[in-house]
């Protein structure tokens, strides 16, 4: 799927017009997309913009020689482009494998449109068919709000680094709870519902955030999904 | 008002029981039921354990000789105690004025049950009659959000530690924006469009979570509320 990935994060890169002040999200996708970006401000001499979601991505840009920005100075977006961990038909998200969800979240909320490069393994009928949904959580409530997802059915786990016993530490200075809800057949009603407990600082669902889905497939072509019509 | 507060102060530092295990909440009334907790451990050798809202909070409970631990430890309280900035008929709050909103409702959603302490001044017939809502946001995305809250017709006013350009930072390291949405005739529903928003960590709104409220009179009475019932 590594060149399906390639294919999906170029293509959004594509996107980018000059003047534009964009989010540049986070992951194996997106890597794609910034040595793509990178190209194109050599040899189109491209200008833009960029807000990074992660400390992650801004390492990455810093060295591609995209120029950066901050929300602070442009609390609104002219496009955000990121990756996803899982794609419904309604073009519904889980995110946060990279625990970059809540910088995430808030760039494409900040964006007029949103666009998702994926490849094609992550479209799935239901969210939550291969993935737990990462939720960010402050440090101190992190019992707290494991025993409230419990009373809701799902199976919470602390998100450690590999190996040892170290918690994952967010950009924002906190935890990631892993939580199987198994079949999300309801995304936003789950949403509310998370978004209403104290210590839940953002969860991985992006409910009808999504302008469109630039799919990298097998075949090695691009499917663009729009509300569940193939465009292209 | 003084006298009033001290009394509602001291009122909820009698509702504590040993071997319990209580929410401490932050503001000028309960360095009165701090004081009161003092006294009865010295007195009456009273046994609990308290988890601070608040690092000041948490500075005056260790000279109090109050003894400390964490929701990580006991992520279910017996009681969480607390002040509020405004009180309503169906005992919904405003809180925040001390910036401890976030620790504060966590606490309070951990416990079975959250008795509030406040002089008579504090009762409005409607949330937003004195104060705006202070919402606690994360530092970068503080100016996407205040763009968010004016489309909802809210006055949003980053929180400055008075006569410096320094912005107040909370405990978790944010942003406090204090938004002025007038009268505020259904907090549940501006919750919910509140919650929805990424980079709000917490608003300051507390709907449908008050046991009991301690209200100090200007007689130097207690009365208690409890869903828009005085008790006592």
């Amino acid at each position: 799927m590594e060149r399906a990935k390639q294919i999906a994060g170029e293509a959004v890169a594509n996107l980018v017009e000059n003047n534009q002040v964009i989010g540049l999200g986070t992951g194996s996708t997106i890597v794609y997309t910034i040595k793509m970006l990178e190209t194109r401000i050599k040899k189109e001499k491209l200008k833009f913009l960029a807000v990074p979601t992660s400390s992650c991505t801004k390492i990455l840009a810093i060295k591609a020689g995209i120029p950066l920005t901050s929300l602070e100075e442009y609390p609104e977006l002219d496009i955000a482009i990121d990756g996803a961990d899982e794609v419904d038909p309604k073009l519904n998200l889980i995110k946060g494998k990279g625990a970059a969800l809540t910088q995430e979240k808030i760039v494409a909320s900040a964006a007029k449109q949103f666009f998702v490069a994926i490849d094609e393994s992550k479209l799935v009928k239901c969210l939550g068919q291969n993935y737990s949904l990462p939720i960010e959580v402050l440090p101190c409530a992190w019992r707290a709000v494991e025993r409230k997802m419990e009373r809701m059915n799902g199976k919470p786990v602390l998100r450690l680094i590999s190996e040892t016993a170290r918690p994952v530490i967010t950009d924002n200075g906190n935890f990631i709870l892993d939580v199987d809800f198994g079949l999300i057949k309801n995304p936003k009603q789950l949403e509310q519902k998370l978004d209403a407990i104290p210590g839940i600082i953002e969860t991985g669902l992006f409910v009808g955030m999504t302008t469109a889905v630039y799919v990298g497939t097998k075949k090695n072509k691009i499917k663009v999904l729009k509300n569940n019509l193939e465009i292209s």
